[in-house]
């Protein structure tokens, strides 16, 4: 009797030509069987974004070493629907595997990531899912000891899990295998991106904007993924896709008893 | 001695000619000095996504009884960016209201919402913010219930606020001002989005995919945002920015204990 291998989707939103895909794959395909659905171009700062309002496309673009890769037009969020419902027909994947990434996605980046969105849309369907980030924007970063430590951390959920409807927002500090200091359980760090917003101007006279900025950290805790990073450990974060603020019900309750027709 | 007028910003994400937009700006105006500003283009589903590949524009279009109106290439969380950062000069914003949406932002389609995306973009900043959305896609969808009691809503929460870092996911049924019943608290309805993506083929031969499909509702609780809709009850429910699954930070500890180099 042999076993089955696990099956593994892999997505991201740097697009199909990134490093950090080609750097995930070789965590994932040490796993299981691995299939590829990248975006066709850099995706970054999507979110959740999904695909409404024009036809998404699906097309094989190599096969090595056994993995297919496939490239969409559509979001990261559309590669794990078309991933999953098109291209493997509804079959239970193992794991959902989103990056790795160039920059980190801790803190409020979250929010705004695609390649984060991608590990919340398989929690819908309850797959097990993982992000991973490294902090180093560089097209060109050196995804080693991501590439090492991702399989350990890889390995280790494909054999205990993780709690239902959860994935793992996992990122890794700018740091050799030797540097990296070990892994840290954090919560999401509390701050907001500050932007400039400064007015250029077209050569028509126009003006426009470039939104760039960067991360206030506002929060002083060091169980957080800003301290992890900042100090060199991996931060393992578990994220939900349940928005809803408990702690506030009972202070708007008054909402519903001062309701007046 | 004059009481300042609170200010408040007006974005959406069904773009500047929805219909929803000016139901928005009737309540806003109601209240306080109001600025618009609307994406030039429908942008649902967007979530939170930004816009870093490409230049911002945010041009005034029209001025209607005192209510500036602004529109944008960009993006809902876009509009909140430009609106606050640009158009209001970094001004104290006392409150920002998003929607009103054609169709209900109940259950994960939270998660992929323009509309609620920008209110949580408001949250980041702790401004006070509040979506609104209406079970109706229609682009004639009749705003009068949704515009009566979004007054009574907006009204109580600039009275007595809500707790920080946390925004309102407001979502009416499609009813009257009478068949309304009255207001529940809730907490987001668990289910997922079920897509069949049946492929279609272009006239030269391509094949292509339409994202559509439905909600399945998962939740047998009577303390849902889909069961308060389905019940004629507005829905209102209180929605944070912190994505981490702290009841599952136990589960995961192995991570931390088991690392090695």
């Amino acid at each position: 009797m042999t076993e089955r291998r696990p099956l593994i989707l892999v997505v991201n939103d740097d697009g199909y030509e990134a490093k950090g895909l080609e750097a995930m794959v070789e965590i994932a395909s040490s796993f299981g069987e691995t299939f590829v659905v990248a975006p066709d171009r850099a995706q970054s700062g999507k979110a959740h974004a999904i695909t409404m309002n024009e036809p998404l496309r699906l097309n094989h673009y190599k096969t090595v070493n056994g993995v297919q890769y496939w490239r969409t037009n559509g979001t990261p969020t559309d590669c794990v629907k078309l991933g999953q419902k098109v291209l493997l027909k509804n079959r239970h994947v193992d794991l959902v595997l989103s990056g790795i990434n160039h920059g980190s996605n801790s803190s409020v980046s979250l929010i705004y990531s695609g390649t984060m969105a991608a590990a919340m849309e398989a929690c819908f369907d309850n797959f097990t899912a993982v992000g991973l980030s490294l902090l180093d924007y560089s097209p060109d970063a050196d995804f080693t000891a991501a590439v090492h430590y991702g399989k350990q951390i890889v390995g280790q959920v494909l054999e205990k899990g993780i709690p239902p409807f959860t994935c793992l927002n996992v990122n890794f500090p700018k740091a050799s295998i030797e540097e990296i200091k070990g892994i840290k359980i954090t919560r999401q760090t509390k701050g907001y991106w500050h932007e400039e917003l400064e007015p250029c101007t077209d050569p028509y006279g126009g003006t426009y904007y470039w939104l760039a900025g960067y991360l206030v950290n506002t929060d002083e805790g060091e169980d957080n993924c800003e301290w992890a990073l900042q100090h060199n450990y991996i931060s393992v974060q578990p994220v939900h896709v349940d928005m809803t603020a408990y702690y506030a019900m009972n202070d708007i309750k008054y909402l519903e008893n001062e309701f007046k027709r």
